[in-house]
């Protein structure tokens, strides 16, 4: 595509990109009180989700959101916390369409106060669709680019029909033919500008449609890109109930399992293959401990939320210990919650009760000061003197537990000592 | 509506209902091998949560479902496992529409094999919409007895647009104007028998409307129903995820807590009040044990499916040990697993570390015996001997963790026994 070869070519020129998102929206449909954009998916708002899927896009040089005067607060608070960065706010309208065109004044420079430059092409989306992900958005950019207007489609779930005066079905309109008409959009600045500058007062109360604004005002086709299925937007309760579930699948993907080499290699390797028979998706790094401590350090594992740290025979939690240090000097935990679980390796034989108990104490005294930090511990306890049938059983079943505390990242749970 | 009105007056005729259920799709959508009916949600298939709605209707007389050839195994396994009644198979056809006119042939006695009769009115719905309630199907079904044929609709949440030949806007269709068609819908036996008789090949293998097919063969105008939003058709992956959510947040809001009078009192109404504080959407009510076994013999009790045993200062699990008795006597965990959380007050200066060691084993041998049945036990210790500000904290712990469990129903964390 064009922006592609223009990044393959650097002496080619870069097309100046910015995004409008408009969240003014009240959530009336969700019916829930909060507003759908700041529904919170695993305690963190949804559209810092839609802000960090834009943000990943180096190429999007402005973000534009329009949130209501009375959010404004909020909004500043999130793109704090969340370390957001390259955001603009503009007070949303009455409308979507009025807070998109807001959004666009901004950008245009008839606001004084901004020192935002008018981009090239614009991309709208909505705050309620974080999925987005950058290859649908190099494609209606550069389809704007070309043919002035772009938007992203998908085929339709249900028959659309037009129901008559009295309630009746009137037409049925041939599936095959019809698309939903998704976000995101794209635009030459100009023609999306001028259509907006142009178009009536019940275009800005009424109108649901950008394209359609762009065709009746500026004479602008808008090509129709094919979309993924996750750029649906989060409309209703059950929306969000997605959202998190697909959120919560894709920090799951990886583990990172802890370990010092001096430590006996023998039960970690057992562990280890019993992690990778019940994680069959999932992908597994063994490392040392200095070695996890760069890596996090340079965002080599930045897409990693999930450790196992490996305590063999000690009581001491040594390896538990080094990894909630290096967890808690980096920045991981910000936008997701980082799952630890400390496997404790013990011979129930040799080791005292009291010994085990105090064990307890220590996760869970740690575990309180974790969670504040978003870092969620949990212990497992694996009983190394059982016979070989045993610990294969035990190890089966620590594996299945740990793949269930990083599925639920439940909260509530942390601090417990479970037992394999 | 004419059908309440028939139920509340016994004088007047009761119109003979049947439903049937196209389920030979194959769910190429899912981006998962499992046709989308047959995937499963805390362990059953999602078309058995339909067949449930449907059968709590008690004036649907007969549900016939269409599967294919392959599935039909499973389909009466399926029935058989989840005890379900009233239904009837048939072989699917190629498509939606060919599927459902076997439906229709069954019902209208075409074939010789079936003990069916023909019904008045015959509901079409769809296996993957299993959130569909009784009172939307009184609607459809009163407004077919009136108009010959209904449909429930729902605003469109996308603007629909028309694409031309090269994959540009050509028009967009007012959202106001437009509906999605979704399921149930109804018709007099007659009518859509009729146009299925007489409508092409080309309907049978292209078209996805039975509306459609009513109105062009026997010009029929349906009557257009509103509908909730929990009719939706699950599609995709994240309606899947939707749909575990919806059905765990509905099984999640009543607790029993069961505990024998002679017990100290006053550790349960504690534990009562920082229950109710935390669940606070939830019903909680409080039973002794022969009551609990009472009510769910005689199913006051069918809408529970998560219980509080309460034991006071005992070892021996005295009313866990009831509770399971009776639950593995019902039928309570057929469609659902059952939450049982075994709550023990100990006082920890006088309970002897051993003693709490054997009912960990305790609880891990009665969980993995419960688990083959569908109940899901865990165990939660409280320590009575602290001092009253950390006892109320350990309480609300208690009751978190207790919320949590009932909320995840994780099956990997069965038998734990955690700390509050
Ligand atoms: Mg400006
Ligand atoms: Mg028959």
């Amino acid at each position: 595509s064009t922006l592609s070869a223009a990044r393959a070519q650097p002496g080619s020129r870069v097309i100046a990109v910015a995004a409008v998102l408009p969240a003014g929206g009240c959530g009336e449909r969700m019916g829930v009180p909060t507003p759908k954009q700041f529904c919170p998916i695993l305690e963190r708002p949804l559209i810092s989700y839609t802000l960090q899927a834009l943000e990943r896009v180096y190429w999007i040089k402005d973000i534009v959101v329009a949130v209501t005067r009375e959010n404004m607060g909020a909004m500043r608070n999130i793109i704090q916390k969340y370390q957001h960065t390259r955001i603009s706010l503009v007070e949303a309208g009455e409308t979507r369409h009025r807070s998109i065109f807001n959004g666009l004044k901004a950008l245009a420079k008839d606001q004084p106060d901004t020192q935002l430059s008018k981009p090239e092409v614009v991309i709208i989306h909505d705050a309620v669709r974080p999925f987005v992900e950058e290859d649908v958005l190099l494609k209606v950019v550069a389809a704007a680019k070309e043919h002035g207007a772009a938007g992203a489609i998908r085929p339709l779930v249900s028959t659309v029909i037009s129901p008559s005066a009295d309630g009746c079905l009137e037409i049925s309109l041939e599936r095959a033919r019809h698309r939903a008409s998704e976000m995101p959009q794209a635009f030459l600045f100009d023609v999306i500008y001028e259509a907006y500058r142009q178009c009536s007062d019940y275009d800005l109360e009424f109108g649901t449609e950008c394209l359609h604004l762009a065709l009746k005002y500026s004479h602008t086709k808008a090509k129709l890109v094919e979309g993924p299925p996750d750029l649906w937007k989060v409309t209703y309760k059950r929306d969000l109930y997605a959202a998190e579930s697909i959120i919560k699948e894709r920090i799951s993907h990886a583990v990172c399992v802890v370990m010092d080499p001096k430590q006996d290699k023998e039960p970690v390797d057992h562990f280890l293959e019993a992690l990778k028979n019940e994680l069959n998706d999932v992908k597994i790094e063994s490392r040392e401990p200095g070695q996890a401590g760069r890596d996090i350090q340079q965002s080599n594992l930045e897409q990693c939320y999930n450790f196992v740290s490996m305590n063999i025979m000690m009581s001491d939690f040594q390896e538990t210990r080094k990894l909630l240090h290096m967890l808690e000097e980096s920045n991981l935990s910000i936008l997701y919650p980082v799952v630890v679980v400390s496997v404790h390796f013990f011979d129930f034989k040799l080791v005292p009760l009291s010994q085990k108990m105090e064990s307890l104490m220590w996760i869970r005294e740690s575990a309180k000061e974790m969670k504040k930090r978003n870092i969620l511990l949990f212990g497992l306890i694996i009983d190394y003197s059982q016979g070989e049938q045993k610990l294969q059983e035990s190890l089966r079943q620590g594996a299945i537990i740990i793949a269930s505390l990083i599925k639920e990242r439940s909260s509530a749970l942390v601090g417990q000592l479970l037992v394999a």
